[in-house]
Order: structure tokens, then sequence, then C-alpha cells
């Protein structure tokens, strides 16, 4: 029984074990067998047979044609009611948008989760240049444009995390330095905008921007990635400025309950969630 | 004691009992008091307050400045990972930008869960006619041209099960009589599009086509969706059918292990998630 896996954690929660189900999925592996799962999740197999069980009749996992488990689309469908998800993202959307039509290049929007970063949107233009990202996946904070501007307000005790750890070298670019960085944040904060110049690949260039909640804290930033090559940040930056403004304004309209949108807000018809399943 | 609820349910696992404290989240409320939340997961306040204590640690719920719950942004991060969702979005979003790009309209993505639709992305044109739908969001199928499309190509118990029930009338424009419904899910099939003309609100029109999997199985619907009043559908069709297709050709490409992207695949610097929490 090469699968069988010793698992006697008798200070576990059920609730912990549950999660740990959910978080045995990743994006290099998004689909896993029993065994996979029960061995990530350090469950016996009889355990997690029986739990993928529930979490498949509730559609938190689906099985595919082989078998093997997936992240549902149940689980999905509530995730998208994470304000810091898809509510920012619904509010920002309509910037993203514009800023996109009117550059065609990369349009980016993150968050900061801990020490690292969260890309939560992406539009990706057909000619723009290549970029490492991937919605829901995570980034470091010390190289791109968003992860500066993130870095750059966040809690004191964040930066000290961040600046203390060995920091990646992406390129001979890369700022890795941590009082060369303290300047750059320093700087981050005094123009209101990041440059990221070929910090990530030697041919990207990104220009980002602060988004605040309406207390005016810092919640996320927006960035535009275009080619390093003959890019001019002082002039993109108004233009990524101008698009984190108007998010901003969007995010304090909602919590007004006054949302911004582009169409005008109609009732979605009453479905609840399952009711004909 | 208002808030506490009799909650002696026995037969109800502590998975249950976690997956619908996640359900208790609607969009129309998103944020709950810790009352709200044990009210709708029909659990006691300190059961309530133990659990939700884990999900906010692992980071499944987050509370905001007020102290009500939300649901956080890791289980986002982990649901990203859902192949109907994000993964079809993904495969999908460069043929929506296309479409997008060439129309100016509304753009739709949606997949059938159980009787319904849920909207998988949206891309919404500023001058675009307003429609009704939210990222995550669920849908009746009888009245869309997506909910058109993947009804002709459920299973025929699905059809059942939804020619079965009594139908919502949106406006005097929805085909509600089954006998009339089924002629035209015939036709949707004939011709390889739907059109939905005034039938959710009267000013828009929509045309969609089928995406199919590697199986050649119906897994989505792509959708434009114009202002009802001179569109020829005719002409849109081919337009639609051919993002369509393109999906359809992604699907296939990204199960064969050749993701079709804009952007030359490049790995993702290797981050685990959480490592640096």
């Amino acid at each position: 029984m090469k699968d069988a896996v010793p698992t006697v954690e008798p200070g576990r929660s059920v609730t912990a074990k549950v999660l740990a189900m959910l978080a045995a999925f990743t994006a290099a592996e998004p689909e896993l067998t029993l065994s996979q799962l029960a061995r990530r999740a350090r469950l016996s197999l009889p355990t997690a047979h029986r739990r993928a069980a529930e979490l498949v009749e509730w559609g938190a996992l689906e099985r595919d044609a082989r078998g093997r488990y997936r992240i549902g689309l149940r689980l999905w469908e509530v995730a998208s009611l994470a304000p810091r998800g898809v509510g920012l993202r619904d509010a920002a959307m309509p910037f993203l948008e514009d800023l996109y039509e009117v550059t065609h290049e990369n349009v980016q929007l993150a968050v900061r989760e801990g020490a690292e970063i969260v890309y939560v949107e992406r539009i990706a233009g057909l000619h723009a240049v290549p970029v490492w990202t991937r919605v829901g996946g995570r980034f470091a904070m010390h190289a791109t444009g968003v992860g500066l501007v993130l870095l750059a307000h966040a809690p004191a005790s964040v930066q000290q995390e961040v600046l203390g750890l060995p920091l990646r070298r992406f390129t001979d670019r890369t700022v890795t330095d941590p009082k060369a960085l303290r300047r750059i944040l320093a700087d981050v904060r005094r123009l209101g905008y990041a440059v990221s110049d070929g910090q990530v690949t030697l041919d990207a260039l990104s220009v980002a921007a602060p988004i605040t909640d309406p207390d005016g804290e810092v919640v996320a930033a927006v960035s535009l990635v275009v080619r390093a090559d003959g890019a001019q940040p002082a002039a993109l930056a108004p233009l990524v400025q101008t698009a984190a403004r108007g998010i901003t304004r969007a995010l304090r309209a909602t919590a007004a309950g006054r949302p911004v949108m582009r169409s005008p807000p109609r009732p979605v018809p009453a479905q609840r969630p399952g009711s004909a399943r």
C-alpha cells in the first residue's frame, strides 16, 4: 500500500482537514487522483475518500472522466463573492478595459496577500510583451511594478519581512539590495507610481499605481506592462494613475451603496443558487 | 438570545457544516456578522465562532474593519484552479478579447451547472446595451443565448427537468411553451448557434455558439449581446461561431499539453503558495 501514509494527527480539526484537501490542488497540478489527494492532505485513503465524496456532492470538487478530482464550479461560484477578488475586479474592470483600449498593452490588477502579490485580473494585448502572470497566481513583491506599489504602502512589519528575506534575482536588473529597495519604495510613495524596468524579464517595463479603499488604505495596484525598449515611464504614469483613481472612486461609490457601473444597475432575477439543481 | 437557533442535526457531518458556512454568503449579502453566519449555516453561535476562526486562520474567510465576515482571498486563489471556471476562462480570454475589439459589444462566456447557467466571464462595452450578468452569477437557461445553446446540448434528463418547470417570463418575447422551446432547441442544434431576441430584456439581442471539449462534448457557450434594434443575427453568428471554434481549439491544445497562448508560455517562478506568508 504505497499510497497509505501515517496520518495520526490528533490535533488537526476536521475543518483543517477539509481545507487541506482544497489546498492540495495547485496550478501545476489542478487534477489529482484520490491517492495524490490523500497524500497531500495527509489523510488516510478511507478518510480522504469519504470527505472527497462529501465535497463532490456539494460541488466543491468535481471528478473528470478518468475519475480524477479537481476544484468544482460551485466553490468557484462561492469564491467569486470574495470582495478582494471578484468584488475588486468588478469595480476595476471598466477602467482596466479603458486602459487596454487606449494602449493595447498588458493591464494587470493585483493585491497583497502576506508578503506576496496575487493577480486578480489581467488583460493581455495580442502584440503586447509576454508577461509571467496568471489570474489567481502569486508573485514576489520586490520586482514587479504592482509589487513595489503594494510593498511601498504595506505595514512596516511586512516591509521588514520582505526586505529581510533573500530576494530572488530574476534578471541582472532586479534590485535585491534592501537599502536600494528602501530608497525605491520611498520614491514610489513620493511619486505616486512605481516603475519596474527589466526587473522581472529584461524585455518588459511596468508602470503601476496604488488603488485605495474608502479609508485611504492602499488595497490594490494596477499596472501597464509594455516592451522596455523605447518605453517612456513618465508618459505612461498619468494613464495608469488615472485608471487607479477611477477604480478608487468606484470602490468608494460601491462602499457608499452607489455602484459605479457602465450599465445601469438592474436587479438580477431572483434565482436561489441551487434552486433548480 | 434571538440569534440562537435550534441546531441539533446529528446527521450533518462537520464537512457539511463547513460547506454550509461558505454557502451562507450570497451576491446580495457578501458580508455577514457572526450571528447571521450562524443562522444561515444552522449552527450554534459557539460552534460558528470556533469554525469561523479556523476558516479565517486559513484564509477561507476574512474579517472587515467592523468584524464582519466575508469570503477570503485564499479561497478565491484555490477556486481559481477550477477547470470549468478560470481554466476555461484563461483558454477563452484571447478570443473573447478579439470578439470585443471588433464589436465593442457585450461578450459573455457561460457554462451549465445543473439546470441553470453560470457566467464565467463577461466583457462589457462602454456603449453596449445593459445586460443582467455577473461573473459567478447564475441565470435561467431558457431565455438567454448561452442558455439556449447549453440547453440544446444538455442531456435529455436536464432538458426534461428544465422544460418541466414553470418557466419564468422575463418579457413578452420570452418563450415559455415547452413545445415551442423544443423546436427552438432543434434549430440551435441544426444551425450551430442560438438567438435570443428580446427574451431577457426587450432592448437586447444575443447570439451564442457552443464550445466543445476534446471529446466533442459541449462544455460552454460564448455570446455577443447587442442592442436588439437593427441587429442582424445572421451576420453576427459567424463572428461568434469563429470565437467558439477558437476556444474549442484552445481547449483541445491545452488538453494535449500544448497551451494556445498569445504570449509564449513561460514558467511561473516557483513560489509555493503561502511560502512567504
